[in-house]
């Protein structure tokens, strides 16, 4: 609720038609080349988690916002607000893991800042960064244009991120097992382009996970989104942690999966392209959109039975990312 | 002493030729176009002041980066990070004179992001803003280029933002007097344009003041820069809080100041197109460049003795932006 509120103050008086698509960033028109452009906080507590940490998870939540925007990530920017006290060893392996990163997505750090707040005013380490990209195809994918009969395809097992952090957080024996699956999906996508598809709609899946996000696309377009529970791939560790603290693994937050949502007659297609990639080889269509029930996303159990899925209105994993 | 190896981590692992340059930002080159590209994380404390509020600085700050790379401000993006507990009303606020501030500037803020931090781990709110400008003309700025002979220019008074901010802070009985200067600058630096001039340098003196500015300056072009202590702008009322706390002027922050770094022949054309705007109205010559004492900045004082500017190892105003 607070979230809603929050957005209704920002969408009252910053009314720019970008911000206005809800979509992960926005598109700079420059006449001769669109760019598109994405922000984000990273606020991950603890920093440091198996697979990863806030350094590398700020170039992959950029690279994939940008992917979803169905654009290449090029240059990006970070601005650090680091806590007084906060080790330089530390930040160092951080900016490395940055670095790393960014190596391997193939996207440029070309601007940066840094601010640090007395002790007790920050946790450490935020991050912002801001992403440019280049379209991969123009239109871009929009939530608008999915219509009934598309199909939703996700391109691997959900919750490993989430879950790697919740269990660290909460003290779970298993935790040293839960890997961060955090990953650029830059390579990923531009590899169902090249196959000649234009998804109508692209999304990461991470606060909210994967049911946020189907909710947010069944919104903009104004159709239902019946999704098969038995498809969706969960990893077992995964299952076991969120039945021990109680989540649903479809709300749990992901980096390193994408959710696209295609014509049915490029389901095929998407399906192989995925494949081909190690990021997208359990890559596996997981539900279909439908004229009934717009707006909400149904969910069809193994025994057949159908329900509306609730989305609840506190957040369960506040600092994820 | 600790930016100083926080930036050393930075370079060493994140050295591309663009954070290299340790200009304000980044150019973006799209073959035919190029941009430029800045980043800032706003943690000003207190976040409400005489003059404005976090939402209009970060603003300011993000158009005046721009206005310093000689980019005219276009796009800009901003990522909230708020404390648990922040009040929707001040938030609003804050967003409200967001908005003013970008229309004001001519300036569109077209993608966003909200992270809420636990009670405790924040300190209200903080704002990281980037922004994508487009260049006023190509090549841009670049304090290498300055040489024996250029001239300095100020656009203004100096220290009313800085003296605002810690007046506050300090609870000086005259805080109330003294109010943020803080402005957009971009349509400022494009009417020298217009002029046909083309600065060899442009910078906006935020933290560190004139002093760390000019010294950056002498450091990148490997000049020696001259300046005239009775030429530089001081209100009798930053000069009176700034005895009172103990601090020069000269290493007092601004926002919606600008030094410009100008061939000797551009020196009257410069000094007309800033004075013939509002915001220009105060412009004087503060110095000149020369190429004795590579790398320093000299203070000849009104007496007519010299000497080099110190600059102190500790910041001295931490979270004036």
């Amino acid at each position: 609720m607070s979230r809603r509120l929050i957005q209704d103050v920002f969408r009252k008086h910053l009314l720019s038609p970008e911000l206005a698509r809800e979509h992960d960033g926005a598109y700079l028109d420059l006449g001769a080349q669109k760019l598109a452009f994405t922000t984000d906080g990273f606020v991950v507590s603890p920093p440091f988690f198996p697979g990863g940490n806030i350094g590398s998870l700020a170039v992959h939540g950029t690279v994939n916002d940008l992917a979803a925007c169905g654009a290449r990530a090029r240059w990006m920017s970070a601005a650090f607000i680091l806590e007084e006290g906060f080790l330089l060893a530390e930040l160092e392996r951080i900016v490395e893991s940055m670095a790393r990163a960014a190596e391997e997505a193939g996207v440029e750090v070309v601007a940066g800042d840094t601010k640090v707040v007395e002790h007790g005013k920050g946790d450490g380490i935020y991050i912002a960064a801001t992403g440019v990209g280049l379209l991969l195809a123009d239109p871009p994918p929009d939530p608008r244009t999915v219509r009934p009969g598309d199909v939703v395809i996700l391109s691997g097992p959900i919750g490993l991120h989430g879950m790697a952090i919740m269990s660290l957080r909460e003290g779970l024996a298993f935790e040293s097992e839960l890997q961060s699956d955090s990953a650029p999906l830059g390579e990923l996508v531009a590899t169902v382009y090249r196959a000649g598809v234009r998804p109508r709609c692209l999304r990461d899946p991470t606060r909210g996970g994967v049911a946020a996000a189907l909710s947010e696309i069944a919104e903009a377009s104004r159709t239902g989104i019946l999704l098969e529970e038995a498809a969706v791939p969960v990893p077992e560790l995964v299952r076991g942690a969120c039945e021990i603290l109680g989540l649903d693994p479809l709300l749990v937050a992901n980096e390193g999966k994408m959710l696209l949502l295609v014509a049915p007659g490029d389901e095929e297609a998407t399906l192989q392209a995925l494949r081909s990639h190690p990021l997208g080889s359990g890559a596996v269509t997981i539900g279909r959109v439908q004229a009934e029930e717009q707006g909400c996303v149904l969910i069809r159990t193994p025994l057949d039975s159908t329900h509306v899925l609730d989305i609840p209105a506190g957040e369960e994993l506040p600092r994820i990312c």
